[in-house]
């Protein structure tokens, strides 16, 4: 598999991490240096699934590099609906662009792209899988805004259960020493059980919170996340709860001044608009982090030979996996990949436990 | 609110027309100069309804402009399909781009953008209320085809209740001095009284006449609208006008060899397709003089600090306003922004009487 | 009508085609010197249904040149569904970009759009008609992998009845010498006469053969397109017949080791996919020569005074063509066209009989 993509963070070492932060933050210091970075070269958005600002994201990103973009935001204006598989598709477009950004509703698909690619592929969305780039967005606005990635005490609150974005946070964090982390939702909506484990293999220190209000006092950061009315395990419990997990004024003004506020967006109502005029709301300054953290994995990427992504070493076993939501359902040619994992076999696209 | 927008041509002086018909006449001259005139900048059109050919049209002014394009046209792809906010996702674009083209079937929401975008932005049709770039194409027309904004007589012709473009159009030009005009349409579809109160304030002569064939024998400018079946009162009606408000060669022999014909297209089939080579028929050079319109704007809105937009001086009130076609009724946190005229109160979004 | 289009291949001469090959060809060779060939220049993709392979084909093709592009990929959101003819599309488009490359689905669009266009008008596909481009990335790749296009053994199998890629092919080489065929399909998808017609006309050799495994075995190209399942007359021919034109590793192991397969994608299944990494198997890079092919015909269009294109004599009749899918039957306005063929009166749009 090539080694110059990016399909899971969780993979990269501190190292790796930290020197895309470091280009980013010298891409935002003299953004005018890099305005030809990217003379000539094309990024494809490949967006099975619309996301705007994912898409628009990436396409600012390359343009500020001067490169230009091809793309489509439409599964069914795409080549896809004549029945051409994955490989196919990728296969030609690795043949038009020079790097690739695809988001897909289906796991595993950046991992199976990143095979017929022959550029670099990003992975801006599997599924219910991995949004890597998004939790790069996540620790730049922690490193720029809080000058440092470790000894933070992290409020994560919201829908545990199902936020892919608050898995990959905090097993990013967790690498980093120090952190400790408040898990402030319902029951029913608790972190996996294997994030548990991540945490506690690490030594992060973590509290179980079900009220906002009370854990909000003590903390350097809060991430806050969107629950669906749906999440509930009735509409009693929707109705007895539902303003528990929303950060208003009121609670807010219990937390302390240099806590701050990040939140992955969409916002849907788990925020109050009257604090977007806060200090320590950034979630709209998080998004423009984000836009530059893709700036710099493009650069790294594509022009630096040193940058590279570890993988995990993968097999060609016999086994086919066996989720339903995995892209080996969807494309029958793909090489059954699998990895080790304390003694477990697990899928090498959609990371889901084979045997 | 901030001063860098163009929401509504009316509020604006001739002068600051007059800044941009110039501006528009030297890139005609010499498109060369201005071939990186925007090197490095963003424009976004975000399209919430389609509008190829006005969409197309800001893409191609900023790509002549050496500057790049990003956006999307068509809301079932974009993050409001997620219930996201208008403010939200305005507040991230202006983050990634350096000026903002928008339209939205909703009136107001072009206002309701430029509050949260921290960039200029440029009202590309707000509903049925207001769509000023297309007026700003027309006058151009009519400044480089005519040699001048005064002194025309102008026939506006079709449905003239519902046009907004027509109602844009004789408000601007009634700025000007001594032009004048005739109000071609059936009883059903005439000038709002509004449009007649303005006229007479400002003291411009009208007439109002049924009859295009009548009419057209001594005009300077002839203008367009299309009027839609289903306007006429009754099918028996229809059947008897349809073909009364239609330009065709033998109506078009009775004119003037020097007046011009406008039309904001689309066309369907007001103008019969045998006039389109008559030298008089503009309606297609209209397109690119709003396209260098487009590309003067940008300019001035980007680069211009003496360029800037007077607005009215509106007032948060305690009013809302009940006009279930603007943006206050969809989006809740807008603050209650209004002003006066005439000792009425007005809405600073949609412009309806409030109270 | 304009001479600076590409809408039929089959009208151009060989010298013609020779030289986008030839100037294919030093692309190929230092892309770098054609970087800023077509600096400031806009192409128009108009795609009225969706193919995002050659959309984004001729998208870079035009960012690798340095020019930029607009466009649509999706008739509903474009002017079309206000009910805007060809003619105003195209006049408009016209007057903002410096190349229109259109793809519709009724046939003869782009002649007409050709008719109002004002630039030049490139042919990305009209219905079952004509998509030349195709056949310009089929022949540029025999001159480059096979280094000649004379001389050759070409195998086609599959649909050769309904497939238009197929057609031109034969068209287009059967105008260089000594070029032979083995038409492979079962009786019920044999190419049509017309195509025998020009074969024997050009006194071309021709093979008829119903087994991909016995005609394999002595060719110097192998053309695969798709046979779709409904195509056989009956289920039971459908299970007789289905694997007998597939490529599979059994059937290639019989051919010759410098046999090159061909296929215009997309594929279904017609290829296995254990064929892809055999070196014979061309089809994807097929799609980067096809990228190339497009690159020399923008460059020939928009820059050399001495390419033209070779038209037939069209003259206007009194003949409306009656072919329900011909663009004529959509867009009254459009002058009849037409052109004499062996004392028969053809359709200028569609190539279809009139009288």
């Amino acid at each position: 598999m090539f080694d110059k993509n990016l399909i899971d963070l969780s993979v990269m070492s501190t190292e790796q991490i930290d020197k895309i932060i470091r280009k980013a933050k010298k891409i935002m210091q003299s953004p005018a240096d890099y305005r030809h970075a990217c003379d000539g070269k094309i990024l494809a958005t490949l967006f099975y699934e619309p996301s705007t600002r994912t898409q628009m994201s990436f396409q600012t990103a390359m343009l500020k590099l001067g490169g230009r973009t091809i793309g489509f935001d439409n599964p069914m204006n795409s080549s896809v609906s004549k029945g051409e598989s994955l490989k196919d598709t990728i296969t030609i477009v690795g043949e038009y662009a020079d790097i690739i950004a695809i988001r897909h509703p289906v796991e595993g698909t950046a991992a199976a792209a990143s095979l017929y690619a022959g550029v670099p592929v990003i992975n801006c969305g599997d599924g219910g899988h991995l949004h890597p780039t998004q939790t790069l967005a996540d620790i730049i606005t922690l490193s720029c805004e809080k000058g440092r990635l470790d000894n933070l005490r992290v409020g994560v609150c919201g829908d545990l259960l199902n936020g892919r974005t608050v898995h990959s946070l905090i097993k990013t964090l967790a690498k980093y020493p120090n952190n400790s982390f408040v898990l402030i939702s319902t029951k029913e909506l608790s972190v996996p059980l294997y994030v548990i484990d991540i945490l506690e293999k690490n030594g992060c220190k973590y509290e179980i919170s079900h009220s906002l209000a009370d854990a909000i006092t003590d903390l350097d950061v809060l991430y806050m996340t969107r629950i669906q009315r749906e999440r509930f395990a009735s509409e009693e419990d929707y109705q007895a709860q539902k303003n528990v997990f929303v950060l208003d004024k009121e609670k807010l003004d219990k937390a302390r001044e240099d806590m701050i506020i990040l939140h992955p967006l969409p916002r849907v109502n788990e925020i109050t608009v009257d604090i977007d005029d806060d200090p320590r709301a950034l979630y709209f300054k998080q998004a423009q982090y984000g836009m530059y953290g893709r700036m710099a994995l493009i650069l790294l990427l594509l022009q630096d030979d040193e940058f590279f992504v570890e993988n995990r070493p993968f097999v060609v076993s016999n086994h086919h996996c066996n989720n339903p939501k995995c892209i080996t359902q969807q494309e029958p040619y793909l090489p059954n990949l699998s990895y080790e994992k304390l003694g477990m076999v697990m899928c090498g696209y959609c990371d889901k436990r084979i045997d």
